[in-house]
């Protein structure tokens, strides 16, 4: 691993090592997600992307290189998004793969890794649990470790998402005054901080109330576990953040938007129903929190739908009262 | 009205005069989707169109005309959509709009038209009862009809929809073998017809099995009425279709697929799972006709994805399975 900092330059090349291997996920506007934020909105829907989120993007990056470089296998951690996207990479390289995943993962992430051929360990509810497991299997098989929120390739790809709005609005005649990304391990936030670098673009990151690991961090100076407690944003569920993303982001985050739980299920719930998208409960989080920071500090705030997989029946569910009435 | 023929010309003047007034929607990829269809399918994504569907292209060019020419107020009859399109289109000229819609019209749809201030009469199931009211109220008003499937505005309008989808296509390095379309009264499919005009692109109609309503014109050689059976599909219920669209479209369509209840159901339900996109039922029958058509067919197919206004309780019931677990 080099140590040198990631900057512009690096999500820039990851751009370019990208170009027409992925979906160009469109940004979509909706007049009434418009008029509930009192801003304009808007939505980069990398719940359209290849594998359902838009950690494909460093996943290519990140297993490309450690194939070309000769390796016989891959392990990744994740709560979800990042193990299916290793696992859709490493299928194009026809690299074994081993991911581990929290016991209570959503099963449509299981079954979309399992479809890809890879193997799921399911182990414990925690960050620290899914880390030795990987120690042991990297030890057992001597595979290599696609870590989501340490590994440079990573962290520049994920910053494509955020380099490909900026460069979307800019095209569709419009200019953001500030970028909304949901904050799980990192890499998001401080993919988009990379690509934010030479536009005057307020970084803004967003986490579930539950699970404030970004909000801890900046308050002891450095990454600190914080207490598990449950959210429904499972891509969000990281309790502490990686040391590569905080180093690249602390600085230049504007703010962090600590997101209510029902908060978030309406988020899920406007995004159906007014922008007619499908998205997990961790875009929708910056999705709310989008719509709580957009009215007062901007004109024109881009937000990150970072992923769409997400169970059947938490749609069903959010879309029907307590009666089980259409709500 | 003029009675000449309308043609690609038509359509293209339409784009113009459309250009920067509406969302550019996207054409969205999805490998899933791919696979079930054996086929490339390209998603022209109007269910993200402005109003909730690819409707407002229509209605705002035809009322435009009708403001200019020093109208007093409109009035449409519609299932929905035409109605919600002409209401807003009338919104921004400030004209009084008066729409018909079947008494048993989705609520949703129902309540975007009077949240642009129009007036809802409900009237009836059939065609011919809109009809009827329609003629009422324009004696008693003196407003101008906006037809839903006569008037030239509106179907030039309707054909940039298709235009748009193969230009995007084309852009993104592709091309059409095919495009599917729903067919309600006729607008969509003869706009189709135009836009595909000077492609070489097998225009496929959609339409459910329980309305044959294009089916029995090409048997009559000229529009009939059908017996008006139930179908989830409300946007596709006009038992009638329009003699201009029909006119239009009955040498240029390469063939008309009817779809089963069940499989607009289970098209709506990957659209949402696969594709991450809600849609309407109306989208959904040209959805599963595109992937009855597709394999053996042709290797690329373009697919209007015509609208998003769905009930959310249709929604959640289509997610549950009849013991109301998820599926």
């Amino acid at each position: 691993m080099e140590t040198t900092a990631l900057s512009r330059v690096d999500v820039d090349r990851a751009e370019r090592r990208l170009a027409g291997r992925l979906w160009k996920t469109p940004v979509v506007r909706c007049d009434q997600l418009d008029a509930l934020a009192g801003a304009r909105l808007w939505l980069k829907a990398e719940n359209l992307q290849r594998g359902g989120s838009f950690k494909v993007r460093g996943a290519l990056l990140a297993v490309e290189r450690l194939a070309a470089a000769g390796s016989r296998g891959v392990i990744a951690q994740s709560t979800g998004n990042h193990a299916i996207a290793v696992a859709l990479a490493a299928a194009e390289h026809k690299l074994p793969t081993v991911v581990v995943l929290p016991s209570d993962a959503p099963p449509t992430k299981i079954r979309r890794i399992r479809e890809t051929g890879a193997e799921a360990v399911l182990v414990g509810t925690t960050l620290a649990e899914r880390v030795a497991v990987v120690e042991e299997l990297r030890e057992r098989y001597a595979y290599d470790v696609v870590d989501p929120y340490q590994n440079r390739d990573v962290v520049a790809g994920q910053g494509t998402a955020t380099a490909e709005l900026i460069s979307q609005v800019a095209a569709a005649g419009g200019r953001l005054d500030a970028v909304v990304v949901p904050i799980g391990g990192g890499s998001a936030i401080a993919g988009a901080c990379l690509a934010s670098c030479g536009h005057d673009l307020a970084v803004v990151g967003a986490e579930p109330e539950t699970v404030p690991a970004f909000t801890a961090a900046l308050d002891a100076g450095g990454p600190v576990t914080v207490p598990a407690r449950p959210t429904i944003a499972d891509g969000l569920r990281p309790d502490r953040i990686g040391s590569l993303p905080f180093e690249l982001s602390h600085r230049t985050i504007a703010s962090v938007i600590t997101v209510p739980e029902t908060a978030i299920a309406e988020a899920l719930r406007v995004a159906l129903l007014h922008a007619r998208l499908l998205i997990e409960p961790a875009a929708a989080t910056a999705l709310a929190a989008a719509l709580d920071y957009a009215s007062g500090h901007a004109t024109d705030v881009g937000v990150l739908l970072s992923g769409g997989n997400i169970e059947p029946g938490l749609v069903a569910s959010l879309l029907t009262d307590h009666s089980g009435r259409a709500r």
